[in-house]
């Protein structure tokens, strides 16, 4: 049975509950949704990677409970919290990075980050990631979402001074290697403060960027 | 020539003038180390990767301006600052890991954070790590250090509600692949909050820590 | 023909007659069942990897004599032996690893083994796992399944001084590489006692763990 | 300092307490050695990849205590209990694999298991491993070394109805790529019964055949 | 246009000519055919990877003049020569690896060999392969067909003469990463006289073992 | 013996004759220098990868026919010619990567080229690189070399419309992967107009090079 | 919003604008196509990957302005200008890496070079190779297209003074691994004068090539 | 003790006994050199791999009994039969590859081939080959041997319709990951005939070209 569901996690770590959709029936997780929110009902449960099929069940099964998002395949069953951390910005190179950075806001938000999110500022036309700068340096945790080569982080984490979380992403072909390229050169970024998540996880991210900024509000 | 070594990172950045010195003589470190030094007394100059012969002739011509560390196999022209940010606290799995872990603890504090360190509490002997949950929880930033299977962030991220970065080590051997198995571990945490560095990068993540708790203190 | 098929290897191993369906026709599978079946009919015949389409053939074919698993996509060919031998726990992470978990319960089964299965213990929320100690403890062989990060064997093989045989999910996205990163983790836990088999491959670990409590039962 | 070293698996888990020597000082593996065996003097502790500078400490410090095994590259702290359990047999394919096939024998005797070694039966001389089948099939659990192409265990698989333990060594070169082809041959082996342990992970194999065997004698 | 076809490839190796038709379309394979034909018409021409409708146009532009074979996907637009070379035989370890065996089978007839066929002696049931050496030792080249861990070759390798070329497939799943584990343990063989070609390569060992076999029939 | 070197290559197609002295002695060395200086004593014999040893003995064997350069550890016997070609500018991220941007810059400057080079521009500081637009645009040819994150040639390719030839190098550790992280990232580089070469491939950079600006010197 | 398309790096580098259509809906297409259009009427825009639906909605936006590829997937919007710059040939050694080959082709051509083809030219029949030696002689730039083995780069750079920029291709099957083997056959060629891109990026070539022969027509 | 030694194989198989050097002490070697020498004096006993000390070491045993060949790594412990086969004919792409190529003449010479070499014909300077064209069709089988691009087999077997074997070495840096990209390309050769062994195993190559070419001489 769902006997062992993990309903105490947010009062050990302060994090939503959430639930990994991808491989489960839209039954079995409009079942466990339930159950999180009836442990909790304060707290949004979270649900990631929906499918279409997904979120009509749970928005059959919530009705207006649900906060849907299309582009993030997201769902929270329970709107978000106002914002009581601080500033997460999320950059991105191109379009084809648009669901994982959504992705990533949408989870930050839900975890009580302010939120704004900057697009298409690839390396390839660097005085657009400049013409960024006051911006970037006003966030205090940013989330870089890049594909291909990946080379944004190593950009950014030279201009300003702020926590960089780096999300490669799996856009490209041939040698990209399904993001690990772009996963490669940010490990492997010479600038300074900048850490990792997995290939596409907008989700690790944006919950990791939240934990960052927490309590962070009331001290700019 | 040295003309272009980069002189005002740290207002951009806040961070310290770094020095990677593998693959560099001792009188390249030492002067570059001088240029910086020279340009921004009041900051401290870190060398990274020192060997002994780097760490000697530093001492030869910077003095008791050094602080020296061995295990981490750093040194600090000009001191580290009085701890104006938050605490970082390094957690290492075992002995072997602890040249990677000392290279964190020792960056973070030259950044300016509060540092403490916990050793040897590796996943295979769960109920050290559950004894040290309230050192883990009173921290502002985790570092988390390990090699081989590389499983304690996952365990810490369950535990506690504070931003981790993992760092995988070169500890191990075949299926370990030079810290790979660790690695790849870390990306795919199924706890919450983790994000990773490079293999072995202890500066990485000691540097990423400190500008996560930077400003931190006061909130205590 | 089907002339070389080894229908002497259940004298030889004691293990039951196996047929691996992936890329054989319903046809195909129902033929070489047929043979085995009728060369030892008192030995249950296990089929593995059976879609909806083998399962079917081999239901028309064999009636009341299969026992079908779609969980585990998996079929006997005549029941399964009452338990002669020790018990065989089956433990695993998540609900997306059940299918590989309920292969080894079901291979276990067919084998001799008497079988339980404890699911949802990931080491993201350790409580659960140190909640399920003793339930571990009883077992003569322990069969440990989890994906993504793939860390909980190493959890379990602390806490208990069972064999442990690792089984590796395909669970997972990006750098998980298919279950690659939950396989590495494995072969390098730090843990005593833990031994590894191929990514999904239930059938083997359950097969594995029968041998190993086979002549167990008498023990306890 | 050593204030968290687990001197408390032996009662949890019935195995050795153990010390992997590689990457420490003889005197760090001396001291963690002394502090392991006044906690219980009754158990041997056991020392893996000892080099001979470890070895020599250890025989200093510990004088007629130590049993001393430089093929294995072991040391055991306190003699080898009476074999309590049943039979390991290890078997290997080489000469070149005997440091690996060794350190797994030496190890499950300290485990207390009754061990008997098998050597020079690869596959490219099949009668060879033919005439030791009785042998084989005489043990409670098989260790099986081999490196280059890894292919014993999978003969070995088909032949007896024994839980068999494979281990890859990096014996070979070019696409043997340090133990990979092996330890890919032994993951996906058509034979039953088979789970394998890190490339050269001999102690971990004998730990495990160990557990597997213990309370075994009894039965035969 | 097709300027460029190599229609003298024959004249100088003796091989025929040969279309891979995957990526072409039914047209591209028949014109291109026709072309070598009209060139060439005694010599057959190999259309190899040919789907249903590649074979479907094929036998309307060509009629009696195709010799099909749909388990190896492959037609000869003209029939095979009478055997001129001495004896190949295809050996494979189970079912899942006939599409492979019978392409090599298919390829070294229409180039001129006498081939028979073994089927069904993996390693796990080594007596099979024993019962069949006679046979083996009869052939001029074997060739040697297996996926999961390609141990065949290695056992064959030891037991005759014969000169023999493993063929490694992509049967199997996990860490058999597409042929790749079979691959890396063929080239690593223990046994001598072996060498290997591409993963599912049926066609390049057809036509180097007929290569071999060229003008071995008068010898016997 | 030396019977077939090719010393007819230079006219076809007008690059030097070279020889790859790594695993060589350095009498092989000099003896080919020899054939090939006295087959075509006009044109420049070119030695890469020369250690010591081998430039001690050509410098012997050659005296001031010697161009030795010991940072891109090669020597030409004969002069470089005075630059007939357009410029090439080697412009490097660090100077760690000095070695392999020196061999690219020597061997361009013999086959012709007027050479210049750029130093520390590496992406962390992108106003260093901005600084250097004008001399970048000016190029007619420009060779960028970069180790870890190899991020430099994304940020050249969007600012001038020269052909970028990126040269990526073994610096950095870890999942740098001896320089595979760079080579992935300049041959996913989102920038228009790059082309790579191998890891540490200067000399091969450097001839490209050349080849491109060969006759455009009357251009400009 | 679209507020950072890159409409000036036509000014700053002479490239066409691009737009990358994969991933992309027709819509997105279009309206970025519209916006770079009316920046720079007398520029085409060039789309790359573009299926047909994609192609369908630009001929509807655009009409007659639209230049339609479909074997090369692109679309220009605004004819190709009149070559201005040199010959650009592109090189292909068989019919299935003819999308890629004509990618480069159109690319090339939009950029502003004039562009011939030769096609099936594979070592296999080298002397087709030969034949083609003067046509390659005679290029400003060769673009040298293969797939599998990628050895034609190697023969083709020993032939020609010319510079080459080779491309891999994902012709191919097993261990070819999507292009790998080919891409680094390439990276590795002894032959003199090749530079590389990614896998299948024939855009990545043509733009390169463009850029190398730019200003070369004149001197011819 | 050295008791299951398979001095039986020269019966079964007509291959020499070989012991592979690499690993064995030289009184390992020695003594195991001794017995079969003992169990069949007709035949040569081959050592592979054998260092300087291994040499000094059989020549004391054996003195006059002992050919040696210092550039193959290679003993001989009788001499090598009379050519009793065909022709094998070893080529090889530069000077770098002689050790392995020599290994490979030297093995297949006292298997009983009639063996000669052709060295220094690499692609790059495609005409030297088509140069030795006559020499090459002459064979009864070619082992080609090359390292970096492995690209020599490609051109070879489109040129003879004789079987070849290709070797690739480990010689080159950077992508050529140790003999990978070659044998790659090798494996993935667009030319017929074409089979691979090992990355350096030259003596794999040389004994199964023997195979191919025993009792060939009569034929000619
Ligand atoms: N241990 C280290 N690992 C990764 N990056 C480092 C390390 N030490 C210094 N760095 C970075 O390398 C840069 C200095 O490189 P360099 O100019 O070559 O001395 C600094 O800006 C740091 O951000
Ligand atoms: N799911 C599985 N994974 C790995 N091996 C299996 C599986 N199912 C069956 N086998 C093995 O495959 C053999 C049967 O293969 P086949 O003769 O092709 O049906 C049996 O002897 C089993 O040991
Ligand atoms: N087929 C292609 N392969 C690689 N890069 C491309 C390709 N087509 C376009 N690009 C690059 O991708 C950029 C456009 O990406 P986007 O803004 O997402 O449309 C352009 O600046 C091009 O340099
Ligand atoms: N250089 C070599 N590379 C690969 N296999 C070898 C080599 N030399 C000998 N062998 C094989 O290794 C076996 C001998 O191994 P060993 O008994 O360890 O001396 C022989 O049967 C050979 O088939
Ligand atoms: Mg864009
Ligand atoms: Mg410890
Ligand atoms: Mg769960
Ligand atoms: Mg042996
Ligand atoms: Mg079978
Ligand atoms: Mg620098
Ligand atoms: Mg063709
Ligand atoms: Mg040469």
């Amino acid at each position: 049975g769902y006997a062992r569901v993990d309903t105490h996690r947010a009062l050990r770590t302060g994090d939503p509950e959430v639930i990994y959709a991808a491989g489960k029936t839209p039954e079995q997780v409009t079942a466990i949704a339930a159950r999180l929110h009836e442990a909790h009902p304060e707290h949004p449960v979270l649900v990631s990677r929906a499918e279409d099929a997904h979120r009509a069940a749970l928005r059959e099964a919530f009705g207006g409970l649900c906060v849907d998002d299309p582009i993030a395949r997201m769902v929270s069953v329970g709107p978000p919290p106002r914002p009581q951390g601080g500033r997460v910005t999320v950059v991105c190179a191109g379009t084809s990075d648009l669901p994982v950075a959504t992705e990533a806001a949408f989870t930050a938000r839900v975890c009580g980050a302010d939120v704004n999110q900057v697009t298409d500022v690839g390396v390839a036309g660097i005085h657009r990631l400049l013409a960024a700068r006051d911006t970037l340096a006003a966030a205090d945790c940013l989330v870089v979402v890049a594909g291909m080569d990946g080379a944004l982080p190593s950009a950014v984490g030279g201009l300003v001074g702020v926590p960089i979380i780096a999300v490669p992403t799996s856009v490209g072909y041939g040698a990209a290697f399904g993001g690990l390229a772009a996963l490669l050169t940010m490990l492997n970024s010479c600038a300074p403060g900048v850490t990792v998540v997995n290939i596409d996880n907008g989700f690790g991210a944006g919950l990791a960027a939240a934990r960052i900024v927490r309590g962070r509000k009331e001290n700019r």
